[in-house]
């Protein structure tokens, strides 16, 4: 029983590999680089993005992955930056996280051709989202300083397949009992020396940071000639 | 394909339910409640438990569901509550909920003879964990005001399947720009009227109200003579 069960789990990854490689061709050739944007709900990815967008000299869409409704799109799409909307509430009750194929269908409805970054805003869950590839360069996450010390070692494959860690909601610190640097121990047991950005979403700190990660991001494609 | 892949989830819960018959059968036998509780990561599940237990009058037991660790069961031991730590990660890079098979491998090692209540504290997940019955009586949910309003309207399984919500982190209130307004708003609109807590972990506000729920959970069962 246990056997059948592994057995099936890696033939749907190994299907899945095998769809983000095609949507990594696709973003190749049309020169997009892609960001997958990983977070627990509530976490500010939506606030980070809505203070960090547009960049100058970067022309960046995003796509939404939720499970039901348009929040998030709606508020990006206020900021005047191309946004397409996936829901994930058709598969069995909506499905926690996004994968290779999902990206796939959405791509004949983002403008590729004028675009240089794509950040994908995962559906919010610490745990799903980081076992599926869907074609991104690089994977970054936020984690917000509300959700407390030991989210590393509870969740540790989304913390370690992270390249940046986003620490985010700091203006909420004198206001919470957490140990930031136990945090940040415990990020480095996990994932020793990742990237980390230091961010408040409310106050603006950290978002000039972030905002020069994903220009970097894709001019280091451009530079490299992909 | 789509066809395939819907028949396969169905199997999978067809047979989660009748584990989860299985697992109520047993708990009935031995007269134990058990509440389902769930929440996102970091919500304030255990730092609440940890206020409220142990119960006058009511032996309480806990099950602690985590990917990975044994963070939240050490805190909860050192209550002199009797706990049990149920892992995740044996399958699949960690599953991000708890099912009813999982449950039933923790029975054995449950002091059913010795509880009236049994908490299981769930995966921090908004998405999966509504998906799965365990057996348990009741479920209840944590939401902390630092999610968000909009958490209802994203995640509605979960917020509709809870019986009772625990709105947490009361004492942040004052330095948030959440509407608290809107998101009970937003919680009657997908769970009319559904009991709700509101709580601070950190100063306690509220959880003589949640040790009072907890309470009156085991009683009703008593005084139903089952």
């Amino acid at each position: 029983m246990h056997r059948t069960k592994v057995r099936i789990v890696e033939d749907a990854l190994d299907a899945n590999n095998t769809i983000a490689r095609a949507n990594r061709e696709d973003f190749d050739r049309h020169g997009v680089t892609v960001v997958n944007l990983m977070s627990a709900p509530g976490a500010g990815k939506t606030s980070l993005l809505e203070r960090a967008l547009p960049l100058d000299n970067v022309r960046v869409g995003v796509l939404e992955g939720d499970v039901q409704g348009s929040y998030d799109s709606d508020r990006i799409a206020s900021l005047h930056v191309p946004v397409t909307q996936l829901n994930t509430d058709p598969g069995f009750g909506g499905e926690c996280h996004l994968d290779a194929n999902m990206v796939r269908s959405a791509l004949p409805s983002l403008p590729l051709e004028e675009i240089d970054l794509l950040v994908i805003e995962n559906v919010g869950n610490l745990v799903c989202p980081a076992e599926f590839r869907v074609g991104e360069d690089v994977r970054a996450m936020v984690c917000s300083v509300t959700e407390g010390e030991d989210k590393p070692l509870k969740y540790p494959l989304m913390f370690r397949s992270a390249e940046l860690v986003v620490i985010n909601k700091l203006d909420l610190l004198p206001h919470l009992d957490i140990d930031l640097d136990r945090l940040l121990c415990n990020l480095d047991a996990v994932n020793p020396g990742v990237e980390r950005i230091m961010t408040s979403a409310r106050t603006g700190e950290g978002v000039d940071e972030l905002r020069s990660w994903l220009s970097e991001r894709a001019a280091s494609r451009a530079a490299a000639g992909v």
